[in-house]
């Protein structure tokens, strides 16, 4: 093991994100990699396993950081929390003013605005990077959400952009903005990631149950539709999900999966970040909640022995698989709607000056919602970049127009079938609800002011106003607010 | 002003929440209440006013501590947060053990717990009491919502059980747990309070845009329905606020409020905190993202700009107001089940022995939810302390299973005739969700298993999974969890 200067990146964490992001370093021109791990055990494996990968190795913190060329870069891929605070507060210990430490992991960006507070006192960059595509991303490719200073960027930037996914000449990293926003943008992604995830998998409900269609044959349809505008890495892999046979049984893989999906946390997160914004996120919520409600089988159990009777599905025609293309698309444009929406009052509330663009650029490829679709977000934000929602762009308000009577039919028929379409619902419903003259919002005002006094404002004039509801039931200028 | 220690319960803050329960405090046999503000101009005026009190006044803490006989119990009703904080660490300053410190703010739970923690060290106890029923429920009789310990209880209960609402004889008020138990149990109460608001503006805005009715028609059928099962306070107060006109212009009330609903938060918190536990509560998030929409202009503005063509109403018959009042009353025994899911999760946590049937027990009275309809969920937990969800109470499961035909109706009109109906929707997709024999969810940890290794269980058999799918795409056993 050595104690000389010679690489120009580190990498503390060797655990298969880590192992597999160094490598993926190791394999680029003119990258030298030190490697550190807590327990060298992990270390030596991977050395025996990849020595064409020419790794630094240390065995210690202190080796680590004395094979690091100046400005010393390191990124730091163990788990988040406690583990990262104790090594970013080993790192500042042994860097210098000018060094740079990363942030690798799915830091909560909270957590990433405190570090970089710290971090930056002492003159060492800190920045807190988002990197998606799992462990092939890490390996080959993938999308990475870096913030932070822009000067830390100018030394970390070429190498970030040596190791990630290129889509049309251009790689998957950008500079997101100051401190948290990289892993903000990122819990974003994986919040979108869980709306689309649960929309696809609605449109197989409705194919199988009401349309009768094997997985196999739905895998057919998946391949078909990758051709079309829901091309993606989420639909392609669930053609190939659809299409796998259980070896032990013979029967179609997914009818062998139990049914309670798990999460990790991040959809949780972005949905209530998004409560905090005041941003509107019905489609990622539903999603996030479809998969708890999956998760609580006791109760599952108990309403299936008490519901006997079900609704048979609806007859459906030869139109139906097209209908529920065309409400998977209509759908996934409000859940992206809805998260750019979050991305764009997350850089409001917290003084980022995030490019949209830029973030729908980087998602084409590397990470899990990659798909050629981001291009029609890249073009949305081209033409203005002011946008008030993707909704009226004039491509995306086309797209949705044109599927817009198929969408309708599909809630309809889910509901009356009993199939649940909770993402499909919440996205119609909140389309709708923007498209409304009026909401009955002003009925809830009027409940709010009667048992609350909390006043509400008049369509006809400016002023906040409060019906003296158990007096007269005049109506009085108040100085409140009406919120 | 006096220094003797003559009264048995003291008010600090006497803004109007807190001026009331100082007034139905004294108006109660046996009470001699203190009172305290940090200006004394109010405290001047309230005395003023209602001479009838026999209010003990003081111009300083330290008096107002002095005219408290012991134990010493106040109730704290100043602004939540920071303003609380202030107003505990004075009378921790100034209090003996034994004495009672009661918050009656609308904080946040966590914070309860923090300060019980903190104020329970010197010996003092702290009662996070969460007080619902607005400013009319104050002084005539709220809903008392108080954590804390079951010592402290004996000394306070009295007196709260004094105050607060009466029902059947029984007073709204009960011990709900130790610590944030109150708070957070009154946190539920809004959230619920919210999803049923929304549920109401629904079927009202159904009513009208499709039903075709007027708003004074509508309130005639709200009269109506309260006389069976939607009997409620939200249900009456609703039919009042469509009955009125606007004096200014004659039109209905509710066309010329501003269509823009304001919220305070803790609809936010409900949600934030069920996402935490992994409960699922779309019914409310879907009515806290309705106000959220709502209140977004410039959104609905272009999108309204850029829709030229909006659905027509679907053509309904004779039976369409009685669908819509099945719809309502499933949709809220939904929103009720989970948010009583919610108290369970809380309640497991956070270690309170939270009694279920006395929560339903002291909101029939009081508070904002308060309704008949609550005996019905002291009944279903009655019958079964732990039945695991309310959906499948014999009442419950009958009452859901009679309107649910009418229910998907309603569903399938809103999703066909544009008209948002998203706690509707939720509330359908939730309970048809609960009721599958599968879930996509199987897909879904196909998906995660192919892009991030995550595994997964299988039906007919125990262990945990993962197939190969970069490789041969054999199934191996591993070690992980499958979450």
């Amino acid at each position: 093991m050595t104690s000389e200067a010679t690489a120009n990146i580190g990498v503390v964490g060797l655990a298969v994100m880590g192992s597999n992001l160094a490598r993926n370093l190791a394999s680029r021109e003119g990258n030298t990699v030190a490697v550190y791990n807590r327990s060298p055990e992990r270390t030596r494996l991977l050395l025996e396993e990849h020595p064409e990968a020419g790794f630094v190795a240390s065995e210690t913190i202190e080796d680590f950081v004395a094979s690091l060329s100046k400005p010393r870069t390191a990124i730091i891929m163990v788990q988040a929390g406690k583990g990262t605070d104790a090594v970013i507060s080993q790192l500042t210990e042994l860097f210098e003013p000018g060094d740079i430490i990363v942030d690798g992991g799915n830091a909560d960006f909270h957590d990433t605005i405190r570090r970089e507070k710290a971090v930056s006192e002492t003159g060492i960059n800190f920045v807190g990077a988002g990197i998606s595509g799992g462990e092939e991303g890490a390996l080959k490719g993938p999308s990475i959400m870096p913030g932070g200073s822009v000067e830390a960027y100018k030394t970390l930037g070429p190498i970030l952009e040596s190791i990630a996914a290129v889509v049309d000449g251009v790689p998957c990293v950008t500079h997101v903005g100051t401190d948290g926003a990289g892993h903000f943008v990122k819990m974003i992604h994986n919040g979108i990631e869980y709306a689309d995830m649960q929309l696809i998998a609605e449109g197989y409900d409705l194919l199988r149950y009401v349309g009768g269609h094997s997985p196999a044959e739905i895998a057919d349809i998946f391949v078909k539709w990758n051709e079309g505008d829901l091309e993606s890495y989420l639909i392609e892999i669930t053609a190939e999900v659809l299409r796998q046979v259980d070896a032990k049984t013979g029967k179609p893989f997914v009818d062998i999966v139990l049914d309670e999906a798990g999460s990790k946390g991040t959809g949780v997160w972005t949905v209530q970040n998004a409560l905090d914004l005041g941003v509107p996120v019905g489609g990622i919520a539903e999603a996030v909640f479809a998969r708890a409600v999956s998760s609580h089988p006791e109760q599952r159990e108990a309403v299936q022995e008490s519901v006997t009777e079900r609704p048979e599905p609806v007859d459906v025609g030869e139109g139906f698989q097209d209908d529920v293309r065309k409400a998977l698309y209509a759908s996934k444009v409000v859940a992206y709607a809805q998260g750019f929406d979050a991305i764009i009052a997350g850089a409001k509330k917290y003084g980022w000056d995030i490019d949209k663009g830029a973030i729908a650029t980087i998602w084409r490829g590397g990470c899990i919602i990659r798909a050629q679709f981001l291009n029609r977000i890249v073009e949305a934000y081209e033409n203005d970049p002011s946008i008030p929602t993707l909704l009226v762009d004039p491509y995306f308000a086309k797209a949705v127009a044109d599927g817009e009577a198929a969408w309708r039919r599909i809630v309809s028929t889910a509901a009356l079938s009993g199939i649940p379409a909770p993402g499909f619902s919440a996205a119609l419903s909140y389309y709708d609800s923007l498209a409304a003259k009026r909401l009955p919002a002003a009925l809830v005002q009027g409940q709010r002011d009667f048992f609350g006094a909390h006043t509400y404002k008049r369509v006809d004039m400016p002023g906040v106003f409060h019906t003296l509801w158990s007096g007269d039931r005049t109506e009085v200028e108040t100085e409140g607010s009406s919120h």
